[in-house]
């Protein structure tokens, strides 16, 4: 039996007050109608058709061609939405699930239950149900003698009975696909808004003795509804915490689930602590007992083991086992990071590789550079990488040791177990085992501090 | 009819273990009795007096002359307290409001709905009630046949059966003034406590056969009253989210309101998005589709559309559009950054002007600074504002270039299109289009380098 | 009569899926039979006996001879592990306390509490007991007519009435400690599982007509257990909460409770106001008036009043009176900054004495150094402490003015009064009053700038 889905997306969304599509705002890193194509892909979906209308082009080609579209040109309600994909779908054998592109906290778990379901009671259509404390403002299931849907009932036409019930429609259906189709031809606009409702397929349906079902989530939050930026935010809430639950539960501290940021997709190792002000994304992907944070980002780095990162920011990355990362660095595209690596404060890396057991361990900056293994770059050290036209290349051997202040004029080369002195301005490449400076002699002038603190003086009073 | 207000201010506040007023202790970034100030003036009350007690100097002088004062010597009870305002208003005619300056809560919109009804019902007083789950420790509300209120019965007079009202006393009040001063004259402190209490005038007004009315609060969360601080960062959070959920309403993103602090008075564009940790303060105005933090620090500061902000602080300032900032720099002061222009990591600026598509990327200082378009920055460069007694101005022209690590002592002009070579220190200024240089060709001695780590190894064996 | 207490670590914890112990995964900072051991102790029990297991060495490792140890070689059940401490305490006369070690959240007051109600009632054995609003899966307390316990229900066997109960076990017991261990002697194994059951010394001493009673936690959350780490992340919570209230009610404005952690041990003077993402540790000491944060680490710190710490590190350190740091400062270990000292942005100092009313400003890194009172610090300016084999000693006397970009060769000292220029680098000692000058004058080729520029491109075209 085939899986046909639908996706409802050509909502305007007004409320949210973007000039984004309101399908495309992000929930944990991801826009919310991918979300809900993922979930479809996960129970297997053999096509999945998106309903775009006002500003679907930008939905096009944020999803491209993983999906099948159909423009729907007027918003004639969500009966009429669903129809555009009649030509579509029409002569198609098999379950068609309908579904709220602004809906994307249901699980795949939940879904694949919701289609089993209704597989095994064979009904015509099944809907995808949730129990509300307060139900108020959705269309209530009203059910029969024998647990069956008999009708959807809006708020504004429940009688004092159906008001108190708490099981609601959530939007979500499974059909039979041709039954479906037969359906919302018998839709029509009679109502005062003049819109083809979709629910209506369940009184056409009901009416041709057709057996309905409800499924009921057992998470009503999964069926979350997404209008504007207040509901956005509850939702990136709660998908946030699932995250984070799962994370907790393979064996990863995180001391305050409330301030942790993790996107979907991201992997961590046993025995990590997270700490406060954290957020990874991007499948960042961290090795075991390491600590990050407080108050760091991670995006598309990979860490490994043993590694410690505090107050920094790490992008497009790789860090190696045991090295410790700030507090206030930040490492950004290209960083290769070695082992038992201290890069410390106030430093940037950038199109750099640090092999293993180097410092860089205060205010400098390493970019476009080839750094070796048990090199020590001085605080206040800079690859000076670029003319004013072009970025060249830095490369530092083994063992070299670069003093403080100093400037390392690109393309050049330290070679092995070579020491530039503090403060040298270096233009030429050196040789291994050389020592290169580039200073002037000191001077002093005794007893001269106060004549000039005084001179100095005197000018501003003149 | 005039609406004048009484604002009960004298409370000691002991519980808050503070040098400071209690009233002066700030939420979201205004003092508490500045929120209901101007939540007064809000509802356009034509005179405010401010009954002050211990350490009303304080207040006074955060006040200033929006309001009038009268000291309230003695602490003898709330009715003792509004008493103190006899001699300001006992011939005018209107409403008074009289209501507390710690109860910061209350929104202009309910005191105006607050006063309609006082109005309607022509009532001689309206209390401001709210209804509790809760209502344990507070005055209750007791009405009659006509719902009209019959008395406030406080916790202790209670009977069973009004143990059960969720209805209480907010504190806050709407009468008829020359009422209101005529049944204080009437409060006597015959009780256990000794004090004249406030509330005794709804008991004598009644038993002048007034109307007494009560109005229920929409929101209790309005009537929150502040005495301790574990209460004081209880209504931060509910004005913190209030302030949120209406930028979010707005078209802003707020990826986790739980862990964003917006103050009042703060204007933010659509679809702007604010990260976790981010703070902006003292009338801030973000443009539009900007995207601001995480962890950074806006303060006093106008900022444009299209920028960026990450793990930085800023402060009295302006950023021009496209600009963007972080992570981990500091604005300071007087940073008058332009459009399109980097500034990076580690980087302060202070009273300086940076123009249009100019660059200071990493490690550098520019203060005191007029730094023109198109200019890079280099890294580690630093503008030497300051010779021990005063501050100097640095100006840099359009098109210069200023290599690495290098110092520029003010006063001192780099012309346009100029070239300052890495690792020089420049005293002078320079004409436009020149190349500016300071520094010592470089000394390699080959094969030295093992010899200086013995020798240096040697003197610490020795 | 004597206090003993028997504490169950032995648990394998293997839902916390970790390398480390579960009782050593820290709460608040603190490893959580940390926090039992110390509540034990904060009701004076004169000996303590942990019964350790799998990993008991660890255990041991981290408590030391704070408490006694017995191995539990084989886990055969909670009854057979408090059996290990008969050969230890069957003889003694007292009160044994039975708990866990993975049960951290009773405070000293409540389990004194509990103490005295055991003592008060001169029952054999006293149940500690929580009332949850959902009771299922716990162990159900049944009473009689006096009120006494007279049976623990499992949930399984609960009746349908018994279901309904709201009062659980909380699995701690005060005990009379001869019966305790003539009961366990009684305990057997006849069950499903194979393992001999502590509550199984209910019914025992029931049988021989001892007296049970159950003593109700106020605050159910005291009898929390830990399993796994989202139950830890829900226990640092409640600690967390608790800690952070206390700190409230003595005088310290938290801006967000729910955005800020300080360990226990950590004091904080009144007045003092912590920003939102900052975490005190390691029995911090913060003086009065401070304002600490946004998103700065404080430990093992003394800081004085009037104090302002901004986005920064601080570790091992201490900060003098209406001193600054930051925003993006780092001290680590062993800075002694005096009062009325300013350390700035991206200022790292480390072992270092910095005396008052000195200034590091910015960009500067202050290692192995005695800085004297007045000093300023320019922009950039690096002591250089390292050699590559040793750190040195930088001496910076009073007065003294170091310019930007200065790097001042350690072991060296700077005296009173003097002024190194910018950009100057210092190898040799300079006495006080001195100025010292280590730079090459600038060449200026007008005109050059753009030849310079041609040169550069035409190279890259070629």
């Amino acid at each position: 039996m085939k899986l046909l889905s639908i996706v409802l997306a050509a909502g305007k969304g007004t409320r949210m007050k973007s000039k984004k599509h309101k399908v495309l705002h992000p929930l944990c890193g991801k826009p919310m109608v991918g979300h809900v194509i993922d979930v479809l892909k996960g129970v297997d979906s053999s096509r999945i058709v998106t309903i775009i209308g006002h500003g679907g082009e930008e939905v096009r080609s944020y999803l491209g061609d993983q999906v099948e579209y159909v423009l729907q040109e007027e918003q004639l309600g969500t009966g009429h939405a669903v129809m555009q994909a009649k030509p579509l779908l029409k002569d198609q054998e098999g379950i068609t699930i309908v579904t709220y592109a602004d809906a994307p906290l249901i699980t795949p778990e939940s879904l694949k239950k919701f289609i089993e379901a209704h597989k095994e009671s064979q009904a015509a259509a099944t809907i995808l149900t949730a129990e509300l404390d307060n139900p108020y403002g959705y269309g209530r299931i009203v059910r029969g003698s024998q647990n069956e849907v008999t009708s959807i009932v809006e708020q504004k036409d429940c009688s004092p009975v159906e008001r108190e019930i708490k099981e609601i429609n959530t939007g979500t259906y499974c059909v039979d696909n041709k039954k479906l189709f037969n359906a919302l031809d018998l839709v029509t606009n009679n109502n005062v808004q003049g819109e083809y409702y979709l629910t209506d397929i369940i009184r056409i349906l009901k009416q041709q003795n057709e057996k309905i079902e409800g499924h009921i989530l057992e998470d009503a939050n999964e069926s979350f509804g997404i209008n504007d930026r207040v509901q956005l935010a509850d939702a990136e809430k709660i998908m946030r915490g699932r995250i984070l639950k799962e994370h907790m539960r393979n064996g990863v501290t995180i001391i305050d689930p409330s301030n942790t940021y993790v996107d979907s997709g991201v992997t961590i190792g046993m025995d990590t602590t997270l700490m406060p002000g954290t957020k990874i994304s991007e499948n960042a992907q961290i090795g075991s007992s390491c600590t990050i944070g407080p108050q760091s980002e991670i995006n598309n780095t990979k860490i490994g083991d043993y590694v410690t990162i505090k107050q920094s920011v790490v992008v497009d990355s790789t860090v190696g086992n045991h090295t410790t990362v700030g507090p206030f660095a930040y490492l950004r595209p290209g960083s290769n990071i070695g082992e038992h690596v201290k890069i410390g404060d106030f430093v940037e890396i950038k199109n750099a590789t640090i092999d293993d057991h180097s410092k860089v361990s205060h205010l400098s900056y390493v970019g476009d550079a080839k750094v070796g293994q048990n090199v020590n770059i001085g605080c206040g050290a800079v690859t000076v990488n670029y003319d004013g036209f072009k970025k060249h290349l830095t490369e530092i051997e083994d063992e070299a040791f670069v003093g403080s202040n100093v400037n390392l004029i690109a393309p050049i080369k330290v070679g092995k177990g070579s020491y530039v002195v503090a403060g040298s301005t270096l233009t030429e490449d050196i040789e291994a085992d050389s020592v290169a400076i580039a200073r002037v002699k000191q001077t002093t002038k005794e007893g001269y501090a106060s004549k000039l603190k005084s001179r100095i003086k005197n000018k501003y009073n003149n």
